[in-house]
């Protein structure tokens, strides 16, 4: 099995890679193509929007490739998106697609045009500790649909993203329909403030609202409140959806954390 | 003339108030009752949910006030926008609302309903350098409906939002509808990559890209972006406008800063 590996947001370190290649050498149902661009810089980017979209394409396209694995987040792939996910080919539609974090915008408009995705573990991933683990929890997935390193208590249809991502979907060309979905979202590096504001707008929305239940992974690397906010994260989050009448239905194993468990979107 | 002052967000600092009661002592037109709600402090807020919701709707109730001035922003507005917005009565729908910042949600729901709105600069504003020539600009519009004050180069009915603001408004119960007006946003201490992502979500809008033409404000205390960014929020904004095919209207004089001039909503 060929897994391509593009990086729509930002440059994959050479270190990460060279880890992720030597683990995947270790294995003998894996064949990992890392595509040039991941390591192009562009100011904020991995290369310019014209190069990520291209390469995206390029192993969309190429019918040896069996999956696209994101390279990593940061921030751009909404940028190239609506493009990326239109008029896909039947080549493109038979991969599957994993990654998470700001990759949200390709998962939310890849499954919206029908493809497989899963929001799970990048490469990039490696250099956490436990890294190791949480990325062959991907590559487990994506060569065997190994369940072991699904997230454990997913009930329903579901899809998964990254809170803040979600809510930049929302209106946009890629909004996912969420409608019957069980919702996870995760969160990294934002204020309790900013949590709350993200929690109003995504419960603010009658297509969130159309969820079966909600639940909230890791939310890491608050920065401190000033003032004290006085609550945490899963208060927020349950206050947001009792005022929504959105079901709460408690913690989730995803997050920008060693443990981040995979979810494969739609029925499980 | 009477304006309540209400802190629908965060707590006013007494010297403000003390500075803002001195400014409206030294002119005759003008009565000022600052709401006692304006210094109460509950974790982020300036009192719960109910005494913030509790004051303002006093006050907009209150026969003998004609303006509700917005103490300062911050953040939380947002939670009781939905509820102050509703079942207006006719004493409620005669007055003036002034504010900007965390209050665009207000502003956003006023408007909404029918009621007279100005975005504009903000009592706790004062304690800026040039304060005081900033709060006199909205006490001079409030009082006189002086346009001295007023951004110079208004062109069409108009709304304006800081950026944050209106990208957490869309979707939600008191998004307002802004076909066929100028768009003005301005946004204070966020990243380029944040911007680009805010402006990435407005521009997706089917209801922002109904606008006539979109300005851009100052966007100040920008943290440094790392890696470096490579351009600047004009180029952002133009940007996103031209791949929505929204017209660019160039720069306008609102922000968080002493320059911010009053935009009063709808037709001028």
């Amino acid at each position: 099995m060929k897994i391509a590996l593009v990086a729509p947001s930002c440059t994959l370190k050479q270190e990460a890679a060279d880890l992720v290649t030597a683990l995947a050498a270790t294995r003998r149902d894996c064949e990992l193509a890392i595509h040039p661009q991941c390591f192009l810089s562009d100011g904020h980017f991995a290369g310019s929007d014209e190069q990520r979209l291209s390469a995206l394409r390029e192993v969309m396209e190429d019918e040896s490739v069996d999956a696209v694995w994101f390279a990593r987040g940061g921030y751009g792939s909404n940028r190239i998106a609506e493009a990326a996910c239109s008029d896909l080919s039947v080549t493109a539609m038979r991969k599957t697609y994993l990654g998470y974090s700001d990759a949200g915008f390709l998962l939310a408009g890849l499954h919206k045009a029908g493809c497989e995705v899963a929001h799970g573990p990048m490469p990039q991933d490696i250099l956490r500790d436990g890294g190791e683990a949480a990325v062959t929890r991907s590559l487990d997935w994506l060569l065997t649909r190994d369940r072991a390193g699904v997230e454990p208590s997913i009930s329903y249809p579901v899809q998964a993203y990254n809170l803040t991502v979600l809510s930049s979907l929302l209106g946009t060309a890629v909004e996912p329909d969420l409608t019957g979905y069980e919702l996870l979202i995760e969160e990294v590096s934002e204020h309790y403030y900013r949590i709350d504001r993200l929690m109003y707008h995504i419960t603010g929305s009658a297509n969130v609202r159309g969820v079966v239940e909600l639940r909230v992974g890791n939310m890491s690397d608050i920065p401190e409140n000033d003032p004290v906010w006085g609550s945490d994260e899963e208060a927020i989050v349950k206050d947001w959806c009792e005022r929504a009448s959105i079901n709460y239905g408690g913690r989730a194993i995803i997050g920008h954390d060693a443990a981040n468990r995979v979810v494969p979107f739609g029925r499980n």
